[in-house]
C-alpha cells in the first residue's frame, strides 16, 4: 500500500502527459485537484484563470520556473465535478517536442503539482463515483483493445453495460434477503414453505445469469488477449513459413511475444476484425531424445490452450502416422488440416488419406505457404472456426480474469444457496450464503474492495490517464 | 506541384491526428476547413455544433461510419478565422488507443474529410496570414527542438521576433528605393548628389544587418544539428571508449546515426543545454595502405566542419608523431587536448611533450575513459570552448538552411548596390539591385514563394501539425 496514494486523493493536485510518448504536433498535459487552477496560474499568461468558464478554451503561454516563455499554449478548464477525475481540471494542449512536454510537467511540479502516478485520474474518477471500479479498468482495456472485438467490449463496459447488469443482479440479490428476512421475521408463524417457491425460483435465475457472464470470460478473454491458434504438425512441414505467410500482409499490427522457451513463439495478428495469438510448436514425431520429447509435450500443452488448431500436412510426403496422436488432442477445437507445398505436388493423395482419418466434417485446405497460394482461404477459415460471439449485438462478456474470479466465487456461494434450499436449510445460513455472493459481485464494481486491489488495479494502466 | 494541394487550400477540409503517434491516455484527431463543423455533426452525438460557440469543450459521442458509438470524446471548436489554420477547426480528444485513432480518422473521411498531408495545417494557417513562412518554419522546429537552446531559438522565431527584425529591413529598404527613385524622379534638376550620402550610409546599414543575420547561421545550425565535435587521435588512443564514456550519463537522449562510411559514427548528446554531435573519426598513422588513407582524409573532413576539436593522446605511449598535421587543420577551432588511460600512468611525461608542441592556451585535461575519471571535466570544457552565443538574449539567430541562402542572396545584392554607389552607378540600376535584395527577403517571409518551395518546405512536417 503505498502511503502517499493513501492520503492523496482528492487532497493533492497532480500532473502528467496524457497525450502518447514521443513527439508529436500537439502534447496534451493534464492538471487534476484542488489546485490546479492556481498552479496553472502561476505559469499562465493570459486571461485570469479565475475568471474562465468551466468548458472554454484560451490561448496564452506557459511559462518556465525561471519566468521565460515555455510555450504558445491552449488552456481547456473542467470546473468540478464536471471533469473527467470530478475535481479541477485543467488540461494544455502545447507544441509536441519531447523538450516541451519533460519542461511543462517540470514547471508545473515546481509550481506545487505532484506527477501523477499510473493510471492516478482515472483513479480520482473512480473514488469521486464518476465512474465505478468496472469501468475504471474498461478505459485501459479501451485504450489497449487493437481490434474491433476488442474496441467494441471494452467500450460497452466503460459506458456501462456491464455495471448496469451488475446493479440488476445486486437488486435481485437485495430481494432475495428481503424475502427470506421475511421468512425469518415470520418463522414463529409458520409462514415459510409459501415463500420457498419464489425464493429458490429467484436463486436460479441469480444463478443463471452469473453462469452466464462467467461462461462468457473463455470467449472475452480470447478477444482481449488473441484468440489462440497453434500451428501443429510433423518437422519441416512449413508451419514456420504458413506462420510467416499468415503475418505478412498485416506486418504493421503484429507483435512478437517470446516464448518462454526456445520451442514455442507466438505473434498476433488482427484478422476479421478480432485479434489471433499464433502458437508456432515444435515439430512432432516418434523421439527417444529427451529434450526432443519435452518440445512435443509443449506441443500438446499449446493444443490445449488452442481454440483452433492447425494441422499442417505436407503433401510431398503425405505422412500421417501422427494422427492419432493429434486428433487425440483436438477434442472440443475447431480443427483444420492443412495440406501444404501444393507448390511441389497437387494434393490428390494426401487428401484421400486425410479424408479418411479425419472426423467427418473437419475442413480440408491445400495452400503454398512458400508461394502464398490460398493463404487468404485459410485466414477466412480460421475466422469462422474461431466462431467468436457476435459483439455487435448487445450480449456483455467478461474480459477480465478479476472479474472472472469473483463471477466464479459468487457463483459458488449463490449454488450453495440453492442447495441449501433444496436441504431445507434455515434462513440465516441462507442470507450469509447471499451475503458472500453480494459481497464478490460488490468486488468487480468496488463498492467493496482494499487499497491493495485498487494498487494492482491501477498500476497496469498508462502515466496520464 | 501537387494538383491536389493547388486546389484545396481553403477549399476543402482536412483531418489528422495531431498527437505522437502511438498507444497514450488521450489523442487528438484535429479536423480544419470550411465544413469542419458540418462534416463532424454528421459523426457527433452531443450538443448541436451549429449551436455552440467558439473556444468551448463538449463531451458527446463519436460515431462510425455504421451508426455504431467508436467512443465516448472531448471536442473542442474554434471558428473562423480565431484558429490555428484561421478556418474552422474541431478537435477531438479521443481516448488513445491506436484502434480508435485510426477509426476516428476513417469515420471522418468517410464523412467527407481528406487525410491532411505533412504539415498541411501549419501551410494554411500560412496561407490564410496567421503567420509568415518563417514563422510556420519554425512550429517545424519547435516541434523537432531536442535542447534548450535549440528550443529558445525556434519558439523565438514561431512568435515572429526574426519576422519583425525582416519587416524592419523591408521598411529600410524600401526607404532606400524611395530615395533613390526621388533621385530619378528629379535627376533632369540634378539634386542627384544632395542624397548620396544618406543612401550610401543606409545601403551600409541594410548590408551590416543582413551579414550579422547571415553569420549568425553558423551558430544557428549547431544549436539546431547539434555543435560539431570531432575526436580525432592515434589509433588505440581510446577514441571509441571516449565517445562511450561522454554519451554514457544521457543514453535516453543519445541517438545514433551511422555516417555514410564505416569510419565515421556520430553521435548526439545534450550537454549543459545544447545538443552536441561527436563525431568518432579513425584513427590517424602514417599509412601507405589506399584504403586506409582514404579513412585518414575523413579525419581531416570532419575536423574541418568541427567546432571543436578533441585530441586524445595516450599517457602511456605519449606518441604526438602526428602532432604537426593535426594542428595544421585545427587553426580557428577550439582545440583541447585529451590524455588518457590515466588509471594506466600518470600523465607527467605527456603532459609536459603536448606543453611544448601546443598553441598557447590550449587546454589539456587529463582523464580516463575506460573508469570514467574526470570525464565530468572534460564535459564542462566542451561546453565552455564551444563557446554559443547566449541564446537567452534578445540576438536573434538564424538555423535555417533556406534562410542562410537567401540571406547570402541578398547581401550579395545590397553589396552590389553600395559598389554601384561607390561607382556613381545610376539609380535605375541601383534600384535593380535592391529589389532583388528585398526579393530574396520576401523568400524567407513567404511574401514571394512559388508552391514547389512551399511542398518542400511543409513535407518536412509532421502529420497533424
Amino acid at each position: 500500500m503505498n502511503p502517499i496514494e493513501l492520503t492523496s486523493i482528492g487532497s493533492d493536485t497532480i500532473c502528467a502527459v496524457s497525450t502518447p510518448q514521443g513527439r508529436g504536433g500537439i502534447a496534451v498535459v493534464r492538471v487534476s485537484g484542488p489546485q490546479a487552477l492556481n498552479i496553472v496560474q502561476q505559469r499562465w499568461q493570459g486571461k485570469p484563470l479565475s475568471d474562465v468558464e468551466t468548458h472554454t478554451v484560451h490561448l496564452g503561454q506557459l511559462m518556465d520556473s525561471n519566468g521565460d516563455i515555455l510555450d504558445q499554449a491552449v488552456l481547456t478548464v473542467f470546473r468540478a465535478p464536471n471533469s473527467f477525475t470530478g475535481e479541477d481540471v485543467v488540461e494544455l494542449a502545447c507544441h509536441g517536442s519531447t523538450w516541451i512536454q519533460q519542461q511543462a510537467v517540470q514547471t508545473l511540479i515546481d509550481a506545487g503539482c505532484r506527477h501523477a502516478t499510473a493510471g492516478e485520474f482515472t483513479r480520482r474518477a473512480f473514488a469521486n463515483g464518476r465512474m465505478d471500479l468496472s469501468q475504471a479498468e474498461a478505459v485501459a482495456d479501451v485504450i489497449e483493445a487493437q481490434s474491433r472485438a476488442a474496441h467494441h467490449v471494452a467500450m460497452s463496459q466503460m459506458r456501462g453495460r456491464y455495471s448496469d447488469e451488475l446493479k440488476s443482479l445486486r437488486d435481485k440479490l437485495l430481494h432475495f434477503v428481503a424475502l427470506i428476512e421475511l421468512e425469518l421475521d415470520f418463522s414463529e408463524e409458520d409462514v415459510t414453505f409459501a415463500d420457498r417457491g419464489e425464493v429458490t425460483a429467484l436463486a436460479h435465475e441469480i444463478h443463471d445469469l452469473i453462469s452466464r457472464l462467467a461462461d462468457s470470460y473463455r470467449d472475452g478473454n480470447a478477444i482481449r488477449n488473441g484468440m489462440p491458434v497453434a500451428i501443429v504438425g510433423q518437422t519441416n512441414a512449413g508451419k514456420s513459413t504458413l506462420l510467416n505467410a499468415m503475418l505478412r500482409d498485416d506486418r504493421a499490427l503484429v507483435s512478437n511475444i517470446h516464448g518462454t522457451t526456445r520451442d514455442t513463439i507466438e505473434d498476433t495478428v488482427v484478422m476479421g476484425g478480432t485479434l489471433f495469438r499464433f502458437i508456432d510448436t515444435a515439430g512432432i514425431r516418434q523421439s527417444t531424445d529427451a529434450v526432443e520429447r519435452m518440445g512435443i509435450e509443449r506441443t500438446w500443452q499449446a493444443i490445449d490452450k488452442a481454440k483452433v488448431v492447425l494441422w499442417i500436412v505436407d503433401v510431398t510426403s503425405a505422412d500421417t502416422s501422427m494422427a492419432h496422436d493429434i486428433l487425440s488432442h483436438c477434442e472440443g477445437k475447431a480443427l483444420i488440416a492443412v495440406l501444404n507445398k501444393t507448390d511441389l505436388d497437387d494434393d490428390v493423395a494426401a487428401r484421400s488419406e486425410l479424408n479418411d482419418i479425419l472426423p467427418e466434417g473437419t475442413p480440408i485446405v491445400a495452400i503454398s505457404a512458400k508461394s502464398d497460394n490460398d493463404i487468404e482461404a485459410l485466414r477466412e477459415l480460421i475466422v469462422r472456426s474461431a466462431a467468436l460471439p457476435t459483439v455487435d449485438n448487445d450480449a456483455i462478456i467478461v474480459t477480465n480474469a478479476r472479474h472472472y474470479q469473483a463471477l466464479t466465487r459468487s457463483r459458488d456461494a449463490i449454488a450453495r444457496a440453492i442447495t441449501g434450499l433444496t436441504n431445507g436449510l434455515s434462513g440465516d445460513l441462507l442470507d450469509q450464503d447471499i451475503r458472500e455472493c453480494l459481497h464478490w459481485l460488490g468486488e468487480i464494481t468496488g463498492e467493496i474492495t482494499t487499497d491493495n486491489i485498487l494498487g494492482e488495479i491501477f498500476s497496469h494502466f498508462c502515466i496520464g490517464k
